[in-house]
């Protein structure tokens, strides 16, 4: 039996993907190779390099002036390099602090600078995102985290800065339209809506950067990667790969506009649900609700193995809470059907009729 | 027809693991998930990154006291790593000089401290392995390259270094046997004989680290990693569970030291028909040849056309030699069978009898 798989990340992909790349390992673009014995310089793989910067820049409607990456390191690096590349010496820098990723983003940045946290939901165990802060304009730029996979949040609006804006997009970058041009550096981990884990998107206005003064090492510049077209050196094949293939679904499908729709609806479906249902509650303040992490908790914690035994005998995994948070957590990112959603909320129901 | 993949990385795989790979991408551990679609948290990957660490454990015969660390970044970002895990702040480091990654290492090195070059051989274009340097005894490590893919030279012996010793084995680990405690860091992108682009190979010798004084980004400090069993943050997945299945064969095949007895078979085979026939003659000093990488040229350019057509209607592929040296450079790396090199060698000589 097929599994309806609700994993935070690395998660859900299509099915067709899958079956795409499987078949890739065994023979790639009909050279009896396997596309990961071939040299990354070869005509095939520049070819999927190429297909997936353009893909980018399609499904995001990226503006002129801006560089798609395919990097390594995930946020993580990320964290890293962003004030290297845009905090000048003895300058600063203005983070939101929404969950565990922020707030490690927030502890590199101080590394190399003054960091100012103008928005922090720590008080509550990050259930809400921040509003209302002031973005002082003489900082170098601003951080924010659009979406909190542990606790189940999504910034639905983003400020407007008076200086450069950087966004960690990677738990529902390609799940909803963005305004590319608002943003200067958008990163993300692949592994959420983008492809399987082993290489970060990074999509960043070219103008932005070489202004900090910095001496930065060679893997950590931005420029450096713009300048080969993310080839300076060997490039994580089957990530990009996947990624290419998943971007390419994704715009089959119809793109980010119609994908917003249906993960729109999936999302209706279940904080419906939870909000109906008696036995349950939802973790995050409403109106900052995830439509790619939906977090809840039985009202009644002795019925939880009689909703495990239900959940587990119909094929869902994937679906239990972060420890910090606890509870249940089903993330519904763009391959997930709706049908498993359906499949969720058919449970939650038999569960209070039982 | 199978191609006879000579590229020299990414590169051959071993069939069995490419088959297994391409399953799992489908169906992993019969649970009816891919292997790219579940939490590196679970515990199937758990596992496999638990047994990819015993493996290579287990093959390199790595003492007690070292970790085995699965990263990403390749070896480039292993150049900006070392030195700041191990030079000192006003310390200095010695390199050998001995291709194109190793001067980038070298950069990379300087600008964190002073860096000496030992031994240099960019006076021949890095035809031959430099010999007899003294390292001082006042730096804080000595660093080598094992293997140099693109001029086909190997380090036949490393020297006895009175400090830290570090070497970058990307394309020559797990083709012979190395004494792993001679040295105190040992790195290799995976993509030669381990397995596919993405990941990272690191052993280091745990006494060595935390005693530069510096402030290490959090991502670039091997401690991170190594009290996080490499999974401090996402790690890339698919690259690691092909490097554990590549090194499963290994270990069926018997191991280092017997595929250390192949890999010289091939390797003689192809130096002595280089040797033999008029039309041929190798790139690089004799005493240093690589048994990784063999490099050739023609003597009578005319016959290049000729040369091409016959080797390419046999389905070699991969065989063109790197831009820097020219004519053609064969890698015959662990999953390349003898019967491949054969085939090469029966149209070097239907070139010669033509």
């Amino acid at each position: 039996m097929k599994k309806h798989n609700f994993s935070a990340g690395p998660c859900i992909l299509p099915q067709e993907v899958l079956k795409q790349a499987s078949d890739a390992i065994l023979n790639f673009n009909n050279d009896n190779l396997s596309l990961i014995e071939i040299s990354h310089r070869s005509k095939p793989f520049v070819a999927v390099m190429s297909k997936a910067i353009d893909l980018v820049k399609q499904l995001l409607s990226v503006p002129k002036g801006y560089s798609v990456l395919f990097l390594q390191g995930g946020a993580s690096m990320e964290f890293l390099m962003v004030p290297l590349n845009l905090m000048r010496i003895n300058g600063k820098a203005v983070y939101t602090n929404t969950g565990v990723w922020a707030k490690k983003a927030i502890a590199e940045a101080k590394r190399l600078g003054e960091v100012i946290v103008v928005g922090d939901s720590s008080d509550t165990n990050y259930s809400y995102i921040p509003k209302g802060y002031e973005i002082p304009s003489d900082a170098d730029y601003f951080h924010c985290t659009s979406n909190n996979t542990i606790y189940g949040t999504q910034m639905k609006e983003f400020p407007t800065s008076p200086t450069l804006m950087v966004c960690d997009m990677s738990s529902d970058i390609f799940s909803r339209t963005v305004n590319v041009s608002e943003f200067d550096i958008i990163y993300a981990g692949a592994q959420k809506n983008m492809g399987p884990a082993g290489t970060t998107l990074v999509i960043v206005k070219n103008e932005v950067l070489g202004k900090t003064g910095r001496n930065i090492p060679t893997m950590l510049d931005y420029n450096t990667h713009i300048s080969k077209g993310s080839m300076f050196n060997t490039p994580p094949v089957f990530p990009i790969y996947v990624s290419m293939l998943t971007l390419q679904w994704l715009k089959d499908f119809g793109g980010v506009e119609a994908i917003e729709k249906v993960n729109q609806k999936k999302a209706d479906l279940l904080y419906g649900e939870i909000d109906r249902n008696p036995l349950f509650k939802g973790t995050a303040a409403k109106e900052d609700r995830s439509n790619m992490n939906v977090c809840f908790l039985l009202n009644d914690s002795s019925k939880e193995d009689a909703f495990n035994t239900l959940w587990n005998a119909a094929g869902i995994s994937g679906i239990k809470g972060h420890r910090s948070v606890g509870g249940y957590r089903a993330s519904i990112y763009n391959a997930m059907p709706i049908e498993s959603v359906q499949v969720l909320v058919k449970i939650m129901k038999t569960l209070e009729q039982n």
